[in-house]
């Protein structure tokens, strides 16, 4: 296999945040998913997305990370050099992250086109992904803002989704986005298939960093302003991001713009897997023929059972129940049901509540 | 409470083995079930069974268990003479353990009448014990081999039975054992309990040592010889022990005796429980108004659960799970449901066969 060649003018951020607490106690605020190797490739998740992004974006990349995971990142991102690892000092949501990485790429390099791509995300075909990529940069070099919009493989109620509405004119790989929708019901979603032009949300953006502040500029001119104030004099970061709104990108620029006709969507046929709880990642590791998936190393002993184990390294017998999820941690275990792996979340709560904050 | 006066003559024998593999990975070769506090009382099985007896036979007590058994039961028999602990060379099943105990009391006291009461078992009612004990005692006192017939609760499979005859003419409390039957079916001990005189048997025995071995010698006198001559010099005993017959005392002395006439069975109403696996030990511990019992130290989380958690120090949360059984160890944990309890023991079957008896 030949690496991609690269996207001329291409940035790659990598926002690396989100908790995972529905991955709990695999995933904690101390280690989130993003660190680690979930697939049992020996990468992580993050490593997995440098490596999906490096050749197509070699020396142009940035990845944004909360202060408490900055040295994680850099060991497992030891290719990339100091200055490309941006520290939050807080947790501000994902335009604050995303926009000042936009507005130092915007510096740094006029004719850039930035993606950006989340750090804990799943996709094992690299070639549809890459030429998805190549297309949405191309539509973006045009001014417009780009969103992948994944193919739906099932009425999924857990990504919002996107609904498409002309072909563009000068681009016969993209599509107006009509508007992002909300996660709907399955009943909805089902209705969604049914209709066809709505793909899934994947969360990534392609565009021009100016074009993205210029569009934040319109519904947050001070927002806008104190992200390009702060890339070009970064000494006044802890004093200036407390005070910076909290809010997601799509909110702040994607849905605004979209009614405003200036979104466009590049379908992408690739698999793609955010890996929010355990029946996702029971399903992404699912191997034909193997009641019982074992991520990680240890003796595993299956009588009569179906579903996911993550081991811890100490042996685990698991007898006469299905889609069992058994997570095996040094101070934390875990056993629920694939059908029951949202309410983790909910234990979190509880630890935290009452204290424990330390296990989350 | 007052401890029960002691009963003149009366010797304690405490068979201390058997692996207790339907309760691994917290029983195990190393540690069985008698060495362990399974009731989250303080005591262990057979520090509780040494406070039931002591009382009533003091320094009157022989353990008979596993050389490798010996220091641990030392340690936590600590009130015990060294020499009231006998170490088995090997394991040779219950009649020469109890025997070899039975030739000891015979020569240490030409007036005791001896009982044979398991380590591992668990008796709440001390006081219902206790009469039993007296009457069985008393019968003893005149040449019959006495069996406690436990009260069933319900039609239970997992024991033996004890079909009871005429009543005894010099003992109302007791009656002539009509015979031992082997583990029933369901079916066949619903019909029972609707028949009643049916007991279970619990495998505690009542007798004159004397008693016990000369029926012994009825069926096989060299073995009993051989116990006998081991009490009066027991320096071969490491010579002699490997060639005795590897035999339980119901097929060796009580289900013949029983045919000939000579054993009875005193009605026992106490609670009992032998604690064979994890279904029982969680019917054992459970509590009024608690949806999943836990045993040992630690932080338990449940949401929407039911069952039985066996602690190991480490935080664990059971999220949407109906009876199910947790039980975490340092090296082993085994996530199984009440139903399927008895298929434990295929696991440790499983390990020992591929090179892992060590967790065993």
């Amino acid at each position: 296999m030949t690496s991609p060649a690269p996207i001329d003018s291409f940035w790659a951020v990598v926002p690396a945040g989100g908790a995972g607490t529905r991955l709990w106690p695999l995933s904690r605020a101390s280690a989130p998913k993003f660190l680690h190797d979930l697939r049992g490739s020996g990468r992580t998740l993050i490593q997995e997305t440098y490596d999906r992004l490096a050749p197509l974006a070699p020396g142009r990349m940035v990845v944004v990370t909360g202060a408490a995971h900055q040295e994680a990142v850099a060991r497992q991102l030891d290719q990339l050099p100091p200055e490309a690892i941006l520290a939050e000092p807080s947790a501000r949501d994902s335009m604050a992250a995303i926009g000042l990485a936009a507005a130092l790429v915007e510096r740094a390099d006029p004719d850039a086109v930035m993606g950006s791509f989340a750090a804990d995300h799943v996709i094992l075909d690299d070639e549809g992904f890459t030429a998805a990529v190549r297309t949405a940069v191309e539509v973006a070099r045009d001014g417009w803002l780009v969103t992948l919009g994944v193919e739906p493989t099932f009425a999924s109620s857990a990504f919002g989704y996107i609904r498409s509405g002309d072909r563009l004119e000068d681009h016969a790989g993209a599509w107006r986005v009509a508007e992002f929708v909300e996660k709907p019901s399955v009943e909805v979603a089902e209705g969604y298939l049914a209709a066809g032009g709505y793909r899934w949300n994947a969360g990534m953006f392609v565009a021009r960093p100016g074009v993205l502040l210029d569009l934040l500029a319109e519904t947050d001119p001070a927002f806008a302003a104190a992200l390009r104030e702060l890339a070009a004099d970064g000494s006044r970061l802890d004093e200036v991001w407390p005070q910076l709104p909290r809010i997601a990108v799509d909110h702040a620029v994607a849905e605004p713009a979209a009614t405003a006709g200036r979104v466009a969507v590049v379908p992408a046929s690739f698999d793609w897997e955010d890996v929010g709880d355990f029946d996702s990642l029971a399903g992404l590791l699912a191997r034909e023929g193997e009641s019982v998936t074992v991520l990680g190393d240890a003796d595993v002993r299956v009588v009569d059972a179906s579903g996911l184990v993550v081991a811890g390294g100490r042996t685990i017998a698991v007898v006469g129940l299905d889609d069992v999820v058994v997570v095996d941690t040094p101070d934390a275990l875990l056993v629920t049901t694939r059908a029951r792996a949202q309410d983790v979340k909910a234990v979190v709560a509880a630890l935290k509540e009452s204290g424990r904050g330390d296990l989350t």
